[in-house]
């Protein structure tokens, strides 16, 4: 009989789940389910407004893709449920939520319904950013000795600075919560009824070590008093590994899925992390980007090492065993759009539109059309800071080069060219660092859309770039952790390296490097690391003066008559 | 009974001849004639292709503007052409021409009708690039002791590049001219029947100097041993001073004019610098910037001093009795050009459309409403090179500081502003070299059009901008000095100060510096300063580099199947 894993991977707008056949990895179908809240960044349900940098999310919606998507693909598919042996899940993170200590999140609770801080804090709320500049000026300053595993900065997207502002905004709400916990974490609660902390959020954006634990209580106190005791009193000390089993699936998440109670669940997943096994990656030496607006690389290493400008070293973050590594850049696709929206010319549309052509393929293929150098210019591509390996929000883009021939696809190609040349960067920085990088792989949508892209890629990282297989890269690798979790003797597998073997999918295009052009972007790639290290290494601090001055202006107008 | 002067401006695509009222500068009419040929760039009239970076003119057209503007005046406004007392032209420069010694024009000769090189030379003819390198190479290996009044460069569009290039591609040429003259002084000729050479252009373009003359004939030797006697055969070492009648008009000149014969024609002028007394200028101190696509700024002193980055100082070169120095830079509305062509979204025409706005106006007033530093960008005005301070034609265009808020009109601002930059540089350059300058003039089509970029001008340059009167600024000044050729006796003027002070003109308005935007504009002219510095003076010579890959990049192209 065959078995399948379901995968269910968490997104920014919609849940999709995946049914994956366990013995051929073969994709069944899949169904995919939009919030109905989506993102909440101006208002509550209520209509109660939040402020500037805010997003938050609202768990029922959370809910409502287990029994919207689950039942609908064993229905359509007619999958009998006694052949679904295992589930697994994947959630962007730091998404984190305050919940009572049966779970119940505190935003259904009645109370706190109309409170901003009782609801999810998505990965992008940006709202904490004051607090993680203190954070890591006291961390700096008392010399935190687990501050270099995250390349000398916590971000303000992680859990530690989301909860302070809780504690500094709402201390009621901090205290009415009895636990802290990620979104994965939570919806993988709903579905077993245990509460498990898986060790990739933990690792990755909770300050946690395998050996060390967390920062001490004195670190906590130091930000605030009320925080000296903040793990045990809303966290928790039992980090469970990935690639184990969180528990089975309870009567009410039965109801919700139309699953077997006791169906096996996996240790909670983070999107990004989750994938590398879905791309046949199980051991060292191999980098996974997975970039769209922007582009997150996880890589795995057999040693612990602290470099800069990585966003953490986590043991078994990633795949149990090894320690895996991440980095990113904050600003890839995003770039793109930004140029389309607001520098495409309107003759670009019209023609795209007469070829019957996407306007990023219309000008991917123009681009393409050029030789490399051919355009003169060279761009930083800072559009939202730098995360690795500066990790400096306050730099920003540019582009040098413009005579006024300079057309929008050589200014397109440029953009495109710059995220290639900062990848190349953390590749190198891992290599310098000591953490090897042979193989070069891509998933997400832009690996899957532009083809162009990745051969520049391949050229300028002098590497294959292989691509992910499944364009549901999340849900295939949270399926696998599922197959996992169910074990070999229910018809899955006893390790994550085993299924990824099995169910883990490349496309079949390799992009391989061109000898010429490699040799071409090696040159250009000198002047862009002497421009990046120029103006992102302090030598000249132009971006944050302009940033300074910006401020300053902004500011005047406000509290010349601004709302705020 | 009222005496009129008319001033002929040769401009690049027409000519304007316009009707001043000698005691009031009142412009009472002007007549426009466009040339027949345009500007030739891609092939002679007779079809044959010309190569790139050429730009040809005929003169045939030129005479012809004599003919279609001035009787015309005349005819609809009832002017009895004994009350018209003085006549005098202006002409871009350097735009050279080699005729016969009665100044017939080779290129009316029939042998010669066909030979690219007979025809006018116009001031953007840009072909004869190499020569100014290597005269450049030579001119400073040998210490030539006039280089530092040229700022250390002398361009490619001057004289004797352009020469250099006839005596090299076509020696027939070369031998077959008895002279080489400006059109200037050969549509002066064509009015007088007399051959004189005025001090502007054999200043600024020639390497003439008042009392060193012309370089020594060792100089030519060395650029080519055919060149050594260059002066004597082919130029004129009897320079007249500015301000001077050249002569009275002819039979010839008269019967295409209607004019009588024997008025006055004042000695030959160029667009820029006979814009001078048009303003009001007649002294030093007084910066006058004419700007369009690219900016040339005149200014007069009193003592000869030699800086970086000037392009020439002349004495006489402007008013008698007076050093004229000039600057330039190379690209204003140019940019702001290719940034509409290219870079401007669908929405914001449509929208430019629907206010009934063109578009550089709703551009305008668009970045207007932004406050000063609120964009966090800066640019580099380098999309055609450096002339002043830099001299330097390799450098090209950055922007810098974006995010993905970025918006048009904020890089539309920014380029606007980094003109203003440019021009501070250039004013700040002057006065460091011991050259005052105390105010600011503005003329040419940006002045008159928009008071945002004015506006600009004064914050950043912390001087009030003071605007030309007349749309016809040369015009005018050509007027005026027809009016000082004509004399006091004749109802003119004696001297071009005492014409300037009745006849020139400047509007009402005057654009005060706001002490707020002064303050910030001065911070961002300190990154800016130290961004030109960084990037022009050598310190990173990524634009250079740049060009060298795609110069071999495109040189690749053309050998591996290319038509040239």
């Amino acid at each position: 009989m065959t078995k399948y894993s379901i995968g269910i991977d968490y997104g920014t707008l919609s849940g999709r789940a995946v049914l994956v056949n366990v013995h051929t990895g073969e994709e069944v179908d899949s169904k995919v389910y939009d919030y109905p809240h989506q993102v909440m960044d101006e208002h509550l349900p209520s209509g109660r407004e939040l402020g500037h940098d805010w997003a938050l999310q609202h768990p029922q919606d959370y809910l409502d893709v287990l029994s919207n998507t689950i039942p609908r693909l064993l229905n359509d598919n007619n999958i009998n449920p006694n052949d679904v042996i295992g589930v697994g899940v994947d959630f962007t993170a730091c998404t984190v939520m305050p919940v009572m200590a049966d779970g119940t999140p505190l935003c259904f609770v009645e109370r706190y319904k109309d409170r901003p801080h009782a609801y999810v804090k998505l990965w992008k709320h940006h709202a904490a950013q004051d607090l993680a500049n203190e954070l890591n000026r006291i961390a700096e300053e008392s010399n935190e000795k687990w501050l270099p595993r995250y390349g000398g900065k916590i971000s303000s997207e992680w859990l530690f600075p989301k909860l302070w502002q809780i504690l500094k905004e709402d201390p009621e709400v901090y205290e009415g919560m009895d636990k802290f916990i990620e979104a994965t974490d939570w919806i993988t609660w709903q579905l077993t009824g245990v509460e498990t902390r898986n060790s990739c959020t933990a690792g990755y954006k909770a300050i946690w070590h395998k050996k060390d634990g967390y920062p001490d209580k004195s670190f906590f106190k130091s930000l605030d008093y009320r925080l000296e005791n903040v793990i045990d009193d809303k966290l928790s000390r039992d980090i469970v590994p990935l690639g184990q089993k969180a528990g089975e699936m309870t009567a009410f998440a039965s109801k919700l899925t139309g699953l077997n109670i006791g169906t096996a669940v996996s240790v909670a997943n983070v999107d990004a992390h989750v994938t590398v096994p879905a791309v046949k990656i199980y051991g060292p030496g191999k980098m996974l980007a997975i970039i769209g607006t922007s582009t997150c690389h996880v890589l795995l290493g057999e040693e612990e090492i602290e470099g800069p400008g990585m966003c953490g070293v986590v043991e078994d973050g990633i795949i149990p065993g090894y320690f895996g590594y991440e980095a990113g850049q904050s600003c890839v696709g995003d770039s793109f759009a930004w140029f389309v929206d607001n520098c495409v010319p309107e003759d670009y549309f019209k023609d795209a539109e007469k070829d019957k052509k996407a306007i990023h393929q219309y000008l991917s293929e123009k681009a393409e059309n050029l030789k490399v150098g051919e355009s003169g210019l060279i761009a930083l591509d800072w559009w939202n800071g730098n995360r690795s390996v500066l990790v400096d929000v306050d730099l920003t883009g540019v582009i040098l080069g413009m005579d006024i021939q300079t057309s929008p696809e050589e200014i397109y190609r440029a953009l495109i060219e710059s995220t290639a040349y900062g990848t190349r960067v953390i590749v190198e920085n891992f290599r310098e660092s000591g953490v090897p990088v042979d193989e070069f792989y891509a998933s997400g949508g832009i690996s899957q859309k532009n083809p162009f892209m990745m051969q520049v890629y391949a050229d300028v990282l002098n590497m294959p770039i292989h691509i992910a297989g499944s364009e549901h890269g999340p849900a295939l690798g949270a399926a696998i952790f599922g197959a996992v979790a169910a074990g070999k003797d229910k018809g899955g597998y006893d390790s994550v390296v085993e299924a990824s073997k099995v169910m883990g999918k490349l496309k079949d295009v390799v992009y391989i490097p061109n000898e010429e052009n490699v040799e071409i972007y090696n040159k250009l790639y000198n002047e862009y690391k002497k421009l990046h290290d120029y103006f992102g290494r302090g030598e000249n601090n132009v971006m944050k003066t302009l940033k300074e001055i910006k401020k300053g202006v902004v500011k005047e107008e406000l509290s010349l008559g601004g709302v705020e």
